[in-house]
């Protein structure tokens, strides 16, 4: 269904530069979202994530020095894997509001589908502070320029900012920290109606 | 301005008798805030506590067992308070709307200065997941309280239920983060604006 990343290269000179290779950095990629958001950064370790990708020791030095490194590198490729998926989704002509609920509901698909998302980016405020702040940094921008874009279309109100993309990025990411981590007992239809709805009308009970 | 509440007896057993041993608790307790705060669960020593709080080492143990006890503890506290100052700033008569907008200015201010506790709540996700879990399903509960309240009012809408008491604490959490922790170049004023227009109406345009 979605796209995958070419994986960002981690470390200057160090890029992949076959086909072979960015599928063996993938699998490297993968493989740490698995170690990683089962274990935690400080139990993963490097032998775990090239057991788990079926890769020799050394093949993970060809492209990461250090734990830290691949760890800094996941938070990377977890974000432009979310920011793809969304971008995906909003594929065609929309409504700016349709544009807002289907890339919630694309967020919460990919995070149902990888859950290890949450703990691997919230892990990073403490192991990797400055990809952490990037990810919700670029996100939160991203929503503003559809505000912006919905603003200039008409469909949504003038005014707008920087604020209001931060409160959409905050509703966005605790419904997926309820209804995809936590539990899954609600549709994501359900979930982005009662986002949407908000984003739509508020919550008073409109007059008349 | 805000009242400090009793702290949260730690163990059974081991609750303060007398008004000094509260006052000590609390001092071991905002102390613990502040070497939790600055160091994070796994540099933070007991030593470093007591020395904060100017006690001797067995005073520590008079209310707690160890390190992980203060800080499961210390969760509930900063638990207890955002909470406390939310109930205080409600005090007397309000729309519906105003009390969401109330409460948010209450929690932006408490955040600006206890910094701290972004990083003690969010480290409790890997340190003491359930406390993590319990601070966060008791909030959208009492979020979800108000919108019961404000629908029964006839001031929100009807139809209002857990998701949107999520979407709006995902929402206040977020302009915490990135208006009181990250940065203060906004006012809470313009914050709390920004949050209240949009459970006013959305961010669409009103026909009309």
């Amino acid at each position: 269904m979605t796209t995958v990343p070419t994986p960002v290269p981690p470390s200057s000179g160090k890029e992949p530069r076959t086909e072979r290779g960015r599928r063996t950095l993938r699998k490297l990629l993968d493989s740490a979202a698995a170690e990683f958001g089962e274990k935690g950064f400080h139990d993963a370790s490097i032998t775990g994530i090239t057991s788990r990708a079926g890769t020799a020791l050394g093949t993970f030095y060809t492209y990461f020095d250090s734990k830290d490194e691949v760890f800094r590198a996941l938070v990377n490729d977890m974000s432009d894997r979310v920011r793809m998926v969304a971008r995906e989704a909003l594929a065609g002509e929309m409504t700016a509001l349709a544009t807002e609920r289907a890339a919630l509901a694309a967020f919460l698909g990919f995070a149902r589908d990888h859950k290890e998302i949450y703990r691997i980016v919230d892990e990073a405020e403490f192991v990797d502070p400055a990809s952490y702040r990037r990810h919700y940094e670029t996100t939160a921008q991203r929503i503003g320029e559809r505000l912006r874009k919905g603003g200039e279309s008409g469909e949504f109100r003038e005014g707008l900012g920087e604020a209001h993309a931060w409160a959409i990025m905050g509703m966005n990411v605790f419904l997926g920290l309820r209804y995809c981590i936590w539990s899954e007992d609600a549709s994501i239809e359900e979930i982005t109606e009662a986002a949407a709805s908000i984003l739509q009308k508020g919550i008073t009970r409109q007059p008349g």
